[in-house]
């Protein structure tokens, strides 16, 4: 399997590397290479599919491959252009396109809108590898009982290569290996599992490619946020059953409308069987869900930054817990070299505050520099007093400040050509706890799918790593505050965060209504104020910076919503 | 035909509007009255349908329109939540819910999702309402020549009544009337076709509802870009003809998987006939496209301001061509009383520019303030005076202007409550000539999808209107400039207006791929440079307050683009 980043849109570099790991498995007598899906235009293309010259592109990156499958099978994603547009996987051998797979079943929820660009496919064919039956079906095909592969395995198939674009959330994994056992155990089949690595605008691909065998035991799985060869024996002729008879059609209970999805057997040549034992089975254990958490920041981040052609970043750093946590990411992902933190101290910054952000940028070895916002300050409120009969409000005044920083920032990232890392959690990215044009301004929200709490867990995890806290305890201590005016605190205005987050989980990820959040005990009232802060606020976060889906909901494109809205549940 | 403007999510004030249509109807003695799609929620409701309350509560509000039908035969648009959630309208007479429709083309293209929450129907029912046999079916529906429309007809239906939330672009209802005419003579069958009309964020529908009888003629058409009460007699006798046999089903070619629609046929009681003689014919014009796009402009403002809850709106006004157009949309949509201008000029603000933008104010009777920048951009000089080695970058530099006028109109915006609308046009948000956080910044973006030359045409409408122009005339005759530094000019930087809108037509809105546009006989260096800036600014709409939708294809949800994307179809 191979586990490979992909950029969307570069289609040359995609075909480069996808020829490069065929060579690398090709020198390991492998019968079988595969690769994830659309792996040829990056995963997911959106509108880029909508071009007619964007497919005509993927389509000869998709035979420049296949002329590379000397010796060797070869199943990649490409799209398909020839009757309408499919999500399609292309099965190669010693330079010969062999077949090609349409998927069945497009996801049009959450962040998908497959439904939008592909038509589904109505074959499912089986190809003959070697003098093993393979099924080849792509992603959600082997989320359906009744889908794709249980029709290739009543054609004979005794493997299904599944090739995915499969995005990390908290818990994804777990889901998808129990549902693949599940698969595995009941078409008594090897089920091979081809994931994506690497970030695209909010999505995370987190690898973890894995085959289970047919008593639903895992044969290898690959790392998780880490490009990888993933290479393993099946052992067929010890797994072998009576083969049943061939059933060519089978309806979708899920699809009751998607007609026949018949079978056809093509044989592939191959190469005579290695003689070589087989691999040991190899299965890193799986991340505890704070480091995937963390590493799905880190990757994010790093591919965003880099895929989208900058080399350094800025942050702008308060002392407090939200910018810590980013700056850390930010120098695991790109080294501390290429991170520079900006203090920007208003009459309103504790010492306290100040200091903690330098022994940040001390602990983790990267660039601190400062400009104070006072005299700015000064500028616009004197401009400003003729308009506001002496003294503007209270919210224009701390908006001000944060927006100062924004602009600030923005001119260090137009004169050094560095991208700005923002540094809203999730729980404030709900409530609008944030300034709009003011800490919101930046290229990338790295933590905005990360509630309150868990920026803490993750500082805990991170400082967990090292033999002494990176992120200073202070930060983790002190009470959260904008410190946009005197003595400020998160929770004067918010309610408690351990009342917040899981109100908000409730509310967002689990979508649930009003009624059902009331029933789960929670006070009536505060609720009514969540919910009413959170609908609220959809104009802020349509202009927000994307970030990253940590969670099985984030903003963006899993959740759309009217900013013109008059809903009210209670 | 109840052509009503409704909110998204007031489900009590959309009905208490939808009852009140049908109290008018009744006491004009009308048969039936049909009202737009999904007007019970709103359209479009988005994430919304994922709150199992919201179907709920709309479901409620759905037996309150039913029980108001005493006397008068009612079809409503609402969400069906009986087994799956459908896109629905209800047939309801004499207080008693007769029969539900349920949508069966579900569109999930543009600017629509209707997959992401919808099941498609499977049932084409006909009512026989006060002996005349009617046939209800919903918006996308009856774009297909094989449809429920066709259906219907074969099962005796003499009525189409066809109902809609069909959003507004240049040339739609052109489109619209040639398909419902070719409908209506290809099926010899009367038409109705009911619209929505408002804004809804991004969406405005333009109303336009529309009869057609079995020959192609229009019966009656309703205004456009306002609300109300289509009234029409159709004269079904003198249009009868021997009835076909009735077809029970039929295959649809565009949706071959969707199995049988089947037709059932129920009655519905109803008074006697009217006496009085038929109404006459009523057919105003339609408007030019030019005085279209400006009615969508006008009516969007005024829906986005009043349904988010403000009042009044600020505008930065430069003195120059976009600001000008944006403020005189905003008084025609909400009075020159709420709307106020903010001019913020600089060291580089030419003389004329101020004297035009207060011409302007004059004209149309709005308030005018000014603060000027000057002192606020030496602050930010002198602060980053130590970052920068004594110069900060030219882009640095404009940006900071710009971003100084964002953050003070903000702070305006913030103290007194007023909603700022963003100047900026199609060509610069499609090429990135705006600096976010500054003159992007703002909550709702008039002529976002606007191109610059048509921001010409429309002034010039607009001055056509009234004796004296009310956009100055120098406004229109200087040439473009951002005045952000010395002498500067839109072409330094730009290609002519009149290559590049051309251009971007083609490669947005047509979705023309790079060699088809140089086939177009443009130049390939240009072609290049022009489809480059819009793929790299990407980023920057991202973050962009929503705009108008007046062409097949805005930025927003009807263009889906990757950020981070390396695809060169060069």
């Amino acid at each position: 399997m191979g586990q490979i980043n992909t950029t969307v849109g570069d289609l040359d570099g995609n075909t480069r590397k996808i020829i490069d790991y065929i060579d690398q498995a090709r020198s390991l007598k492998a019968d079988l290479i595969t690769f994830p899906e659309l792996v040829i235009t990056g995963y997911p293309p959106e509108d880029l599919l909508l071009y007619p010259q964007f497919i005509k592109d993927n389509l000869a990156k998709m035979h420049q491959v296949v002329a590379a499958s000397r010796g060797i099978a070869t199943v990649v994603g490409f799209v398909d252009g020839a009757s309408g547009i499919h999500n399609a996987a292309a099965v190669a051998y010693d330079g010969e396109l062999v077949g090609i797979y349409h998927k069945i079943h497009l996801p049009n929820y959450g962040v998908f809108d497959e439904e939008r660009y592909f038509r589904p496919g109505k074959q499912c064919p089986v190809y003959v590898i070697n003098g093993t039956s393979v099924g080849v079906n792509i992603c959600e095909d082997i989320w359906h009982t009744s889908g794709p592969t249980a029709v290739q395995k009543a054609a004979g198939a005794e493997v299904i290569v599944n090739i995915n674009g499969s995005p990390f959330h908290i818990g994804k994994q777990q889901t998808r290996e129990a549902m693949l056992a599940k698969r595995a155990i009941e078409n008594r089949i090897f089920v091979s599992y081809t994931n994506l690595v690497g970030g695209q605008d909010e999505l995370v691909f987190d690898g973890a490619s894995v085959i289970f065998n047919p008593t639903g035991d895992i044969v290898s799985r690959g790392k998780q946020f880490n490009e990888e060869l993933i290479v393993a024996d099946l052992d067929i002729e010890s797994s072998q059953e009576p083969r049943p008879p061939v059933n060519n059609s089978i309806q979708d209970p899920m699809r009751p409308s998607d007609g026949l999805c018949s079978s056809t057997t093509t044989k592939v040549s191959a190469f005579s069987p290695a003689s070589s034992p087989l691999l040991p089975i190899f299965k890193p254990t799986l991340l505890p869900d704070l480091a995937q958490v963390y590493e799905a920041l880190v990757l994010g981040t790093r591919d965003y930054v880099l895929k989208t052609g900058f080399k350094k970043i800025l942050v702008a750093l308060s002392g407090g817990i939200d910018s810590s946590l980013v700056a850390t990411v930010g120098v695991d992902a790109l080294g501390a070299d290429n991170v520079v933190g900006l203090s920007m101290p208003s009459r309103y910054s504790s010492e306290g505050s100040i200091l903690d952000a330098m022994a940040l940028a001390t602990n983790l070895g990267f660039e601190l520099r400062s400009l104070p916002i006072e005299g700015i300050f000064s500028a616009y409120l004197g401009t400003l007093r003729p308009e506001f009969d002496e003294k503007t409000s209270d919210l224009a005044e701390q908006n001000i400040q944060s927006r100062i920083r924004g602009n600030l920032i923005m001119a260090m990232s137009n004169n050094l050509g560095w991208l700005v890392l923002t540094t809203g959690n999730k729980s404030e990215m709900a409530v609008g706890y944030a300034t709009i044009y003011g800490d919101m301004a930046g290229g990338f929200a790295v933590i905005k799918d990360v509630p309150k709490i868990m920026v803490y867990e993750l500082c805990g995890y991170r400082n967990s790593l090292e033999n002494k806290p990176m992120i200073p305890i202070n930060v983790l201590k002190k009470p959260p505050s904008a410190e946009l005016k005197p003595d400020q605190k998160d929770d004067d205005t918010l309610p408690p965060y351990a009342i917040l987050d899981p109100i908000l989980k409730a509310y967002i990820e689990e979508v649930h209504s009003f009624n059902d959040i009331v029933d789960m005990g929670f006070d009536k009232g505060i609720v009514q104020e969540i919910i009413s802060m959170v609908d609220r606020n959809e104009y802020k976060r349509r202009q927000a910076p994307p970030g990253i889906k940590i969670t099985p909901r984030s903003f963006g494109r899993d959740r759309r919503m009217p900013i013109s809205n008059r809903y009210k549940p209670f």
